[in-house]
């Protein structure tokens, strides 16, 4: 089969035999996948990661313990867990400390023709939900997580801080939950899709309102973007940091204490909530899809994923219709 | 009367008129107060402050609308509040927009022979509360709202880091609401005092244990304590920003995002639980005590209170037993 190689820096696809199922795994043949920051953070060696990367896919499964899997459309959950541990008891094997995770640490990932993952990581997806829309699975659970780990009433004023792929999404899922959502950022073509899904959009260039949200929700993946979104919160209120920034972010400390701000880190979070919203069309990712490849042209496509202001560009598998 | 007046880095002694009070207000002689981290940092113009410093106090009402006070021994919360906007009709006046503050922000301290302050600041001293552990009221009060902010169940696995008073506090009160307390710090002769209270202590210069706790409260007054506070909390756990401090504090966002770290800024609490705190003898205040003063003499004392690793300077006003 051909797989996805990052190595130094660079994008090249190599030869690979399909891989083993070990027991309790699905072998997977991937249909589409979706390039995300983490990937390109990736090719430039974060994490020291050489190897197959990819982890929003759709597939179709064509072996498994589980009789009741095969021939399944699928998403995946991105975590392998021990299912032995504390962690994984209590649900959370997105935390477990010795998972693996696809595509990003120690299990290959779904840039290739097949892939394998525990059958329990498995959610089908329902015919209702195009292949193009289930690769959104993964980016939507992230952005579904805020809500299990914030209270947000209906109607609550909420601020997006960051109009990338995340930041869409997020502000998607929290209007959809009732919240009264201000969208900001820095690029009219991308707030208009929220603008499309009914929601309050505002350029970041003005002057931002300052304590005027209950929760902020910090995407715009800069290091400046924490203490902007301290600044819009209300005294007790929430910052969410959803922007991976890797270098060391310096922060004001004093006016998170005094106003006794909480800045809730957030993750990956549960395919459930996110592959119902889709099946409802409570949330509207076509726009998002900037540009198609086939997976034997993926180094084109991680360049076209590269460039400034560039939304989601999607690999198109062998078997893809 | 005689006041303490800071200005330009000095601690002076002014005399000045007795305060007029407002409706609503009482004036109350001071007894006894305490110099507070907060006064050193006035001293030395934070905030560009210039007055009467003084927020940690016991008194005795000489005059207030209702009689019941007159003659009570009394403390006082610090925040004077609006009591009409949104935050007063929350029972939130502590982040009452238009707030002054005790000896802080626009309202002259306790640092004098006689201080006002709303009535509705005031609480009662009970009898079985000398005057010098009553001081501790408003810093007992900052430790007892870390559980108004965040869930701690009996036997949780805590860390404090720092010994300063306010650590030394924490330590105490989260101990006598049952957590498992382990107090980090750097000096052998203030952890003995967590230890005589029958809590866990451990010198901070060792290797400190990663991801095994459920909470941990930074209280080392240091920018290096946040990170340390990250590394030491188990993913979805909670680390308490208690250190006030004013260079901006340089955070790898990186772990708090993966393992979903809350970090929750923590400030001024309510006074009840801390009087009863203090009158149920749930904590012992007494050691935390290095040295007493005459109020005309607050320039020593203020020496005395900047000198490295001491721990709380009293100021006996005149009327003091």
């Amino acid at each position: 089969m051909i797989a996805v190689h990052l190595e130094g820096g660079g994008v090249s696809i190599v030869t690979r035999r399909v891989p083993m199922r070990p027991r309790g795994f699905a072998r997977i043949r991937m249909v589409a996948a979706g390039i995300c920051n983490t990937d390109l953070e990736l090719q430039r060696g974060y994490y020291g990661f050489s190897g197959t990367p990819g982890h929003e896919f759709v597939g179709v499964v064509e072996e498994a313990d589980d009789g009741k899997w095969i021939g399944k459309r699928v998403g995946g959950e991105i975590n392998l867990a021990c299912n032995k541990c504390e962690w994984c008891a209590r649900g959370l094997g997105r935390h477990c400390p010795t998972r693996t995770v696809l595509g990003i640490v120690r299990h290959p990932g779904a840039f290739a023709d097949y892939l394998t993952l525990p059958e329990r990581n498995l959610h089908a997806i329902p015919n209702s939900i195009s292949d193009e829309e289930a690769i959104f699975a993964e980016p939507l659970a992230a952005a579904c997580e805020i809500l299990d780990q914030v209270k947000i009433t209906p109607g609550e004023p909420v601020a997006i801080l960051g109009d990338g792929k995340l930041g869409l999404l997020i502000a998607q899922v929290l209007h959809s939950h009732g919240a009264h959502v201000t969208h900001f950022g820095r690029h009219r073509a991308k707030l208009a899709i929220s603008s499309k899904a009914g929601i309050a959009t505002r350029m970041a260039d003005a002057r931002l309102p300052a304590q005027a949200f209950t929760v902020t929700v910090d995407a715009t993946g800069s290091s400046a973007g924490l203490e902007q979104a301290v600044r819009m919160t209300v005294p007790r209120g929430t910052v969410v940091m959803k922007s991976t920034v890797h270098d060391p972010v310096a922060i004001d400390a004093a006016p998170v204490i005094v106003n006794e701000i909480s800045l809730v880190g957030s993750r990956c979070g549960r395919f459930k909530p996110a592959i119902s919203l889709l099946k409802m069309s409570k949330v509207n990712v076509k726009p998002l899809i900037a540009d198609r490849f086939e997976l034997r042209d993926a180094r084109q496509a991680f360049a076209r994923a590269a460039e400034r202001g560039c939304l989601k560009v999607l690999l198109r598998g062998p078997h893809a219709e």
